[in-house]
């Protein structure tokens, strides 16, 4: 969320933040300014919507979604560099910081290199946050042997590879929001989903994620809900 | 301090840092970046030195000395992401922000223009410390109308004019570091300073400021604590 | 044109491109990028529209539309650099540079300061293409005195006081497309649009702008073609 | 060359200038901005130098020595920008552009990857002038297939490891001047180089390279140029 930088727009978040219980809010660094973020903190806050940072690499015109090589010190810093900027605007409203899962392709690489999900969890450690990711990849794998409290998440909007791994593109196709939510029910049921090669690969939704800029987000998020509901009253 | 930037260097933070108490440290919006951050904060701790947030206009190639037009709530959400952002590193070497001390032109349009210095206010709101500056400014009078502790700044490298204000030039030159002591010492006992045009200049000197990209910065903050110690011991 | 930046889009340029004769390409520093120079400038060529170089404020944040202190050299350097950048585009499409107009806020500051209608000449006497303005401003005086051929520019899209400047507005308002066209068939018929005081002002058209990012840009730029269309065939 | 940003100094250009036949002028995206690429452009037409292009990936902070993945056609787009960037201030200082020489990990990249060498043979179609890299690798192979005239360079500041390729660090150390100036002598007669691991290299020195923010490059500059004097008056 909170992904519009400048003048640019970027996703219906007014659209979907009555429709989510928490939000990954955009640092500036893949998305977002400064501006963009008091105001979607500001909008998380009127919907009682829980805040986690989406701290992301420098790459404002890649979207953060192209690799770059960093260093773990240097992946770790910018991180806290991102997230204490976060929780400036999280103070400004009297909200906490919920927890933290890194966007785009530094979330790709935590999962498939182990160094990069330290250095993850060496920025949480500051934070005390729990951490969101994927299972079956090194954020479950480091998170969970660092201590941390480890979120799972499942993606309505993504296609997994029969490895397990998510197809992360650089820009998002609208995808059917029945089908999604079908998805989503399959997935807390029976913990699987299908990869694109015909294969089932193992998930687990603690958490269900649609991207903002994903082109139909509300339509998903709104089927997703509405089939989940009951999973989410029962919690 | 901390106003490397990537490879590249600016100013002796090592040769400073143990001459002085207080720091502004840079968040990365005219200087430093997240990793000279994190290493200026560790810097900083080591040599028992309080920090404070030197946010700025959001001018790297400028230095933060180029004036821009920004309207007061952009102002205040620009120095909120950079003030929170300090503060994820200092929350990370156990630490906590002492002040906030705005940079470059964000500093000079704040003594100017009442708005800038409300903005100021309002982003010292969220995080409840002081504010550093000069008296007979918008510094001094909105701040403490606000209700925020100011702390009243002289410099020791930089010339007054005499209307009181400050030449806050791109680049900084030399000083003789006898010459900076001298006024120092006249600024504490006599509230006073020479203007550039001949005339005498009333300040107040509750902390004074070296930049750490004055050339001999590390002379003249050595002359200058001699100096000054017996007003600091007695403090 | 052309100022969509990463996966940010602005404005329907596919719409707008068979509708116009010139374009004004953003060169990266207020939106852009190197990835959509080359499109715009490919759908250029495609379309035989001609085009120029919108060289802007280094503000990718503030869409080049916030003020910025900087001094004659720095400015010339500045606009050089974009236009080199742009020309190595049109190189790349066998295209030659038609002129130079400043976008946004440079574009206003050069209007009403001589220093910075100065910059502007300085750089385009390396180009040695005409440049794009307002009568009765430093555009004008300036640019002319210093044997440059001057374009005389009529808003089609936005709104003028009464001294003739230009309202410049951070995001632009749709405008009703039938009142544009009007507004510009009096601009060329009588040399006059009404400023926003009641009061007429002297206008000149020998282009008429629509901005890309006025929401409706294509409707307001068919309706003024098909108004304007006889004094185009006529030229 | 050029490699200061803003106030930020890099490399001691001046000392440089007068002891080399040609200069890679930085593009501002690892280093520079527009205004040192004018005074370094000014620089070497003063001192007779030819100027090559020196685009890099966009990495400020990296100093363009951080690895990313960029697509063939956005690598190419990202060269364009920079090289006709530096074509408007040759063409400010009427000067002709002498080559192109990717600069950090983008010439590392296209030593290794074809597809970015193919991308920076695209983006030399445009400007019809040499490439300049190292033989046996990417570069040399893609190059020369293209048909580009290839400037072979010998490092003369920087390790080989065995297998031929370089070692770029994030920052340079100093080296011996007299060492490095038998290194390019040997380069020149034998055209070999002993790698970090003991076995030789087979190199090729059309051009020697000093990077000027090796911390000695000047009395390197001046230590190489007096030993291959020679090879130059002869050539």
């Amino acid at each position: 969320m909170g992904e519009a930088f400048g003048l640019y727009k970027m996703g219906d978040d007014a659209g979907l933040m009555p429709l989510i219980d928490v939000a990954n809010v955009a640092c500036g660094f893949h998305g977002s300014d400064f501006n963009h973020m008091r105001t979607t903190v500001q909008l998380a806050r009127k919907h009682g919507v829980k805040v986690g940072a989406h701290p992301s690499l420098p790459d404002l015109q890649g979207f953060g979604r192209r690799e770059m090589k960093m260093g773990r010190d240097e992946l770790t810093n910018c991180i806290i560099y991102q997230v204490g900027a976060l929780k400036g605007f999280l103070e400004a409203e009297g909200m906490t910081l919920n927890h933290i899962k890194p966007h785009g392709s530094l979330y790709g690489m935590a999962a498939r290199m182990e160094e990069v999900a330290q250095a993850v969890a060496d920025a949480a450690d500051v934070f005390k946050v729990p951490l969101m990711g994927m299972i079956n990849t090194f954020h479950e794998k480091v998170y969970t042997a660092r201590g941390h409290k480890f979120i799972a998440e499942f993606y309505a909007d993504l296609d997994y590879r029969d490895d397990g791994s998510l197809i992360i593109t650089r820009e998002h196709e609208a995808k059917d929001p029945a089908h999604a939510a079908a998805l989503c029910l399959r997935a807390i049921r029976e913990g699987k989903v299908r990869g694109v090669g015909g294969g089932d690969v193992t998930v687990r939704a603690d958490a269900i994620c649609v991207h903002s800029d994903t082109p139909n987000a509300v339509a998903i998020a709104q089927a997703v809900r509405d089939a989940v509901k009951p999973y989410i009253d029962a919690a």
